[in-house]
């Protein structure tokens, strides 16, 4: 497969008061404020059918993230034993891939979407937006 | 920001009965059969502490997806109205991440999961793997 095709396009970015990594709970129920996803316009039309009041999936790239770690110690504590990164949720991953379900709040122009809560930074990439499906999918 | 930084990296492939796009339920509770996750032996470190039985969400590159719609007839249906890609499951959107809550039948060797049900695709790359929190997250 050409690298061409690896390459992620972000869609949008977070704008968020966590203005850097050490203001981020470490998940979004976590005390995490509501932030503002602000989406290129170019992919306005994606957005069709997102209404306020529904919970979608953000998925968000962790730019401020390390690759290269495979273990860490889980929450940045290091009482806690090395463990590997697939088996927790920190940002520091091979492909540091944000996963944060929210609700829309409030969308008063096509391309602002107001969320919550959000733990990302300031900042942060936005990658994709999907919605979930149902109760009992759970996801 | 550089672009090598939007870059991702594989970290392992699907081996799966599904061999092509026509044989894939929509969802995995729609009859996806089991499968196996086959981890590059370089992420080896990664896995440690993912344990059998246990829930997990993989993140996937759909490779076969079209990148340049943002709108789609939800489930393919010609019946169904447009509607824009985030608000649908659809694989073609910009950046064809899939999500798959999947849980961990075996592991007969450090980096060769047996999990299911996933409506991936034989070959479909790999590009994280996350735990299940707890069920209060539901996600």
């Amino acid at each position: 497969m050409k690298e061409a095709q690896y390459l992620l396009r972000p869609v949008g970015v977070v704008s968020s008061l966590l203005k850097s990594l050490e203001d981020c709970p470490k998940q979004g129920w976590e005390g995490a404020p509501d932030a503002w996803l602000e989406i290129d316009p170019l992919f306005a039309d994606a957005l069709d059918g997102l209404v306020v009041g529904s919970e979608i999936i953000v998925l968000t790239w962790l730019h401020e993230s390390r690759r290269d770690l495979l273990k860490v110690h889980p929450r940045g504590d290091p009482d806690n034993p090395l463990r590997g990164v697939f088996a927790t949720r920190s940002p520091d991953r091979p492909n540091p891939v944000g996963l944060h379900r929210v609700k829309i709040l409030d969308m008063p122009k096509p391309c602002r979407l107001r969320v919550g809560p959000l733990e990302a930074l300031n900042g942060t990439p936005i990658i994709d937006i999907k919605p979930m499906l149902d109760e009992s999918e759970a996801l």
